[in-house]
């Protein structure tokens, strides 16, 4: 049995065995756990709140680790202490990739004052975002003061991550031609910042070309702040060049947020438009598995499909026999 | 009351007066008008899909009235059967835009072989993007071949208007750098082509510019369509130039709709589509305006802005409330 009192006070101590702990019982699958997980997260809540939460995403080959560590490391140097999260929802990984999240970030992970942590899997109540949104709690009561939650850069989970962080970077490589090839709908208009990594070498000139063609490229996609304007930015993670400034640019766009939102009200949006989602998540799932109601849901999947009848009609027919199952015994 | 086999008759036959009050039948707010269009549009159903339907944005002042009556006319002029609908989910106009839409398309109003009709008001079941979705049927049951759906390129309609059309057209022109700006995020993205008008007179250089801007920004923009590459195309609606080559690079995108989804199977993806999302918006207007559950959502909102509770675990709460509700009482 959990002593909950006992797990929170030695996260809040910065113990991280407790830490890596309470992210396993929020992790946890088991019903049982989610309210031991949401009694021990809703004593940390106040004790949170405290660190620049940072989305990463990028496609594979942008060299997001590579990245991740330079950050961190830099950070680390000044002061910080660095909790880096992972979340990938295609994910079926379990404690092996940890292993291999920490291989890829081999200087990171020896650091006192760094806590890395791989993806979780999926589960109900919002999956595996929900998990990483509760672990961003855990990290800042256990005293992190940046957060950097990274992505897979495929799609999907780029918008739950830029619903859970203040700032959103993608990571770019200057490539022959159409660089963002690998990236999926959507995601270059969530990114704050853009950074072309491996600006490095023979490489250089080419950063400079994607760079250009980015801003461009930009000027047409719009931001969430009004009066931001993405900027571009070169960096050399294996140079360790132009880390600094990304901090920087990082910085300059909390304090907009702050000014235009402020960061703790931004925030608070944040967690009431995730409460919604979750609750229309969910009535789906219960609404749309119960057996009659699936069925009466192809039947009129298949007449929509033979033309008999009008989508409209076939959403009030469903609706009118889920409220008749309802009323004849309660989901 | 009505006859609704006499009404469907005149449709078909192509009477313009039965297909103005069939479309009014459809538009109308009134419970009981809904099966009744509902009858008449499931008997017009096997008689409908046989125009292409297009869907048409841009920014006020781009010059979407003019651009749509010079295509109207053009493909008039060339034996087609023209239905112009426009849509506007912010609108509450009625009956005196529709003199305002004729006014617009003075030349398009007057040719026998155009139909104009203005956004119908919002309601139940899809609003006003239902009404559009299926005045589209009627228009091609009374045998018009080409459908234009406008919109006012402000958000929101567009998402609506693009899963009810074959071809989406978005249209620009050219202004003093950043010519996009009015233009809501995520509209860029569901164009299938673009044409810059006012392409004439002393505009022209500032046009051609545009246009090579365009091309660079949509280097970095996905299409639904794998193969897909959105043309970027100028036209002068005024000087009645580039109206042909819009209409040919429109069936240049169809065929290879046609080749890699085939457009009837895409057309009813988007009308099962469409069916769950009137599904899950009518599903949430049932539960969330339920007295006692609308009061424990504020309820938990609040306890999640003074950071008491985890929006998942209000959401979980909120969902065990709502259980609760319709074991006692069905809603």
């Amino acid at each position: 049995m959990l002593n909950i009192t006992q797990l929170t006070q030695n996260i809040l101590q910065g113990n991280r065995v407790a830490l890596a702990r309470g992210i396993t019982l929020i992790e946890s699958n088991k019903p049982d756990h989610f309210e031991t997980a949401q009694k021990v997260l809703e004593r940390l809540l106040p004790h949170s709140g405290n660190a620049v939460r940072i989305g990463i995403s990028g496609a594979p080959g942008a060299g997001k680790s590579t990245f991740i560590e330079a950050l961190g490391l830099h950070l680390i140097d000044r002061g910080h202490r660095v909790a880096v999260l992972a979340i990938d929802p295609s994910s079926q990984r379990s404690g092996g990739s940890i292993l291999g999240d920490k291989t890829r970030m081999e200087q990171l992970a020896r650091r006192e004052e760094a806590f890395i942590r791989p993806s979780a899997s999926g589960g109900a109540l919002g999956g595996v975002a929900r998990k990483t949104r509760e672990s961003i709690i855990l990290c800042e009561a256990a005293g992190y003061d940046v957060v950097l939650v990274e992505t897979m850069g495929v799609g999907q989970g780029e918008y739950a991550v830029r619903s859970m962080v203040d700032v959103f970077l993608l990571l770019q490589i200057a490539g022959a031609g159409d660089t963002l090839q690998g990236i999926k709908r959507g995601i270059m208009e969530i990114a704050d910042i853009f950074i072309i990594n491996k600006a490095d070498g023979e490489n250089k000139t080419r950063a400079e070309t994607a760079r250009s063609e980015l801003n461009m490229a930009l000027r047409y996609m719009p931001n969430d702040l009004p009066d931001w304007k993405p900027p571009v930015l070169t960096a050399s993670a294996l140079e360790k060049k132009g880390i600094q400034s990304v901090w920087q640019h990082i910085n300059n766009y909390l304090q907009q947020v702050e000014k235009h939102i402020g960061l703790k009200e931004r925030r608070k949006q944040q967690d009431i438009q995730w409460m919604y989602d979750v609750l229309d998540q969910e009535i789906r799932r219960l609404l749309y598995t119960q057996p009659d109601i699936k069925h009466k849901i192809r039947e009129n999947e298949t007449a929509i499909r033979a033309g008999h009848i009008s989508p409209a009609h076939a959403a009030a027919q469903i609706l009118k026999f889920i409220r008749k199952v309802f009323k004849e015994d309660a989901v």
